[in-house]
């Protein structure tokens, strides 16, 4: 069986297009701090109509392959995480084969995982599974996560974002999967969920999904303790993690939960709740699991003895979701993203949970091991190429009325056939792909936009603006 | 690492409800035989407005749980396959956790995967991989395909059907995968897809999706040959495998596919085609692949040549295809169940190939090896639990002018809200799940019929009319 499974690679692409988070407070005359400090947010990508989830996927796969050098068809399987439905029947990775095809390589297993934003994760641990199991064929797997999140207008739109991640995966990796110490929550609920097939947006239940997910966050931990108690034969607690990375739909939710990890810990009496804190969280011990989950003072409390470690172990992986907003499928490794850009260069040895979340619902929280690996599969080649700030640099910052309107156009796109786009690429970087033209039979055409090769050097994107 | 791993029980559910093809075709003005002999159909199950994807699902699950006497804690993961959209983004997985949440279960990986016809295929190797990799649990995997094919009022009305089938996946199976002989072909066409995301039909090039279908069955057929001469040492024919298994849209196309592999052998110069065969075959050989999909000659030739072997390896799996129509996730593996009906007691030591297709398009051909297996987990308790002859006799024939009926209403009521449906499950089979209700925040009740106990006995689902 294969060793050390995990990600070899990953990448990154998000609209360059965006909206300062505070700039729409304004226009949409929510009191001052609502999005910034009261979901935590500080700006938000989004598609102009140029763009989508295909246009997002070609680009940051052809982009991997390139700055890593992998050969197409060295690529055994890929499979995409999504929650963007443009067909309900055609997936995103046929629409990818494109790449694949034309190197003469047809022979790629997996298709499209969808449950709201953890398909990716589905997507993710189907291709680790393949590796290691007796049908893999020496190739390396390719998961893309691919979303934009966008919501009516009203209290849930500063939630939005939209991004695409790739991932490749294979043995001997950076970083790998500990995969015994995982604990899964599973379950039918109706906190946000798209059953108006002909509109974008969701239907959503703010407060219910927050709730469920806080619900799910506690019995994956409580699984994941469990299966490390029983492997390891000593108490797990937020000690023995360095980083803990989450799903995140808005940054307050992320604080939240680390905190309430805390009051696990707290309940659990384990290692990380010094006499000090056990004193603040002791009036809390006896709420009901439900009570609990709606005390506004057991959060407060539990977000302030949080803090010092929630800056330790999470504030590092939320640098992206916060500039970029909820990415969906590809929010969690944004997230993961974001701690490799921040911290790489001590990651070395370090255990990093991850919990993912899709409504519905869906949750698993899981751990990686991460080590430096070889060149090109390294920490720091992963930072290189993936080129964070760069990125986040040049993007183009649109006023609230030129996102609302090109809401606006989408709404009417969406689900639509027999139009042309502007064709505008102008504000993309050089090597993006973008869509051109949807026909009376609804097939979409996307083309690139030409990567200027003077100007493009060791895995930055320079996108000349 | 788990050896052996494959089905170790299945069952199938397909609505009672069906018109025959024969009224149908009168009904429609339609040439006498277009549709029995032309597609090769005799008959065609419908969901009435009772009935989805999540009912048959929800009731397929429970059958199987109870039939095999499997504790749903012993789940571990859990995959549908589907392309049957009633949510672009909770999956039908989230429904049937209902199943288990009831038994404390809610630790259980796995969400829809999706791409035409073929997600059931993924939701299958994802759930094998997932028992033969380093996070397996121990516990059994659970695959589902369940699906409606519905089609606007024309040519392609026809080759709708729906069904439900349940797959148990675990080691030291019966029907176990050979998972090295395994060939895949992935493009990106638009034969048949869903981007009218408010109509339940799809859009189909049906002329397309069948040169599709045969270029990704040559495609497949190479791959798997290369892969079984590279590790065999010997030339792969049709005369290696005793059974062969497609995905059936309509009988007429398996007919095609399966003629469409003996042109392939005789290409190949493969010891299956004869010199009579061969001397038949000779005036083709210099038609181009293109050519060769269109020739209506060579079509005919390759079906004449074919028959014998048509009739040995591939007309016993073909009865519920015929008698169901395409269920599209299930279509295979209802061609498959129909196998194992008809042969059971033939089948230890003999090979599997069976060839899955989805439109967009993905496709792969893979190879299984049967053996009798040990209670429950035999091919005959498989057998007994899917009590195929009865669920076939048990159906009820509605005249064309009712099924018509019944797909107007459903035009009306897909994506709908705020609806109750009639609540009448008198033609369902004790045990079956039937719709109740969409609320007004398009949250859909399920109610469940109950099993009359005194008329119920082993592994038989006794539907008392």
């Amino acid at each position: 069986m294969a060793k050390n499974v995990g990600i070899l690679a990953m990448d990154i692409y998000f609209p360059p297009t965006c909206v300062q988070q505070e700039a729409l407070e304004a226009h949409d005359g929510a009191s001052k701090g609502k999005y910034t400090i009261g979901l935590g947010q500080d700006c938000m990508a989004f598609c102009s109509e140029v763009e989508d989830v295909v246009s997002m996927s070609l680009t940051v796969v052809t982009s991997l392959l390139e700055k890593y050098k992998i050969d197409p068809k060295q690529i055994g399987r890929l499979e995409v995480g999504s929650e963007t439905v443009i067909d309900k029947s055609k997936s995103i990775k046929t629409f990818l084969m494109q790449i694949f095809e034309k190197c003469g390589n047809t022979d790629i297993e997996g298709v499209d995982s969808s449950n709201a934003c953890y398909g990716g994760t589905a997507a993710l641990f189907n291709c680790v599974n393949w590796v290691e199991s007796s049908s893999w064929d020496g190739r390396y797997g390719l998961v893309v996560c691919t979303d934009s999140a966008v919501y009516a207008e009203g209290p849930a739109r500063p939630t939005g974002g939209a991004a695409a991640i790739a991932i490749l995966i294979g043995p001997d990796a950076p970083i790998c999967f500990e995969s015994k110490f995982r604990g899964s929550h599973m379950s039918h609920v109706y906190d946000f969920y798209k059953p108006n097939l002909a509109s974008e947006y969701p239907v959503v239940d703010g407060k219910l999904s927050q709730t469920c997910y806080l619900m799910a966050l506690d019995s994956c931990y409580k699984h994941l303790c469990r299966k490390y108690e029983k492997l390891e034969g000593k108490q797990f607690s937020l000690l023995d993690a360095d980083y803990f990375v989450f799903h995140s739909p808005y940054n307050k939710l992320v604080q939240k939960s680390f905190a309430r990890l805390l009051f696990n810990d707290f309940v659990r009496n384990a290692s990380s709740v010094d006499e000090t804190a056990k004193e603040k969280f002791k009036p809390f011990s006896t709420l009901s699991g439900d009570e609990s989950y709606q005390n506004r003072d057991l959060e407060k409390v539990s977000q302030q003895l949080a803090k010092p470690l929630y800056n330790a172990k999470v504030q590092p992986t939320t640098l992206l979701p916060k500039q970029v907003g909820n990415m969906y499928t590809a929010s969690l490794y944004a997230a993961f993203v974001s701690l490799i850009h921040n911290k790489h260069s001590e990651l070395a040895g370090k255990r990093v949970v991850l919990f993912s979340y899709g409504s519905g619902s869906t949750a698993t929280m899981f751990s990686l091991k991460l080590s430096e690996g070889q060149h090109p599969f390294s920490l720091s080649d992963i930072v290189s190429v993936m080129n964070v700030a760069e990125k986040l640099n040049s993007r183009h910052e649109f006023p609230p009325e030129k996102f609302v309107e090109v809401m606006k156009l989408m709404e009417h796109r969406y689900g639509a056939k027999d139009f042309v786009t502007s064709k505008d690429s102008s504000l993309l970087p050089p090597g993006t792909y973008y869509l051109t033209e949807v026909d009376s039979m609804y097939r979409r055409f996307y083309a690139k936009r030409p990567v200027d090769t003077t100007n493009c050097e060791n895995g930055s994107i320079s996108n000349g603006h």
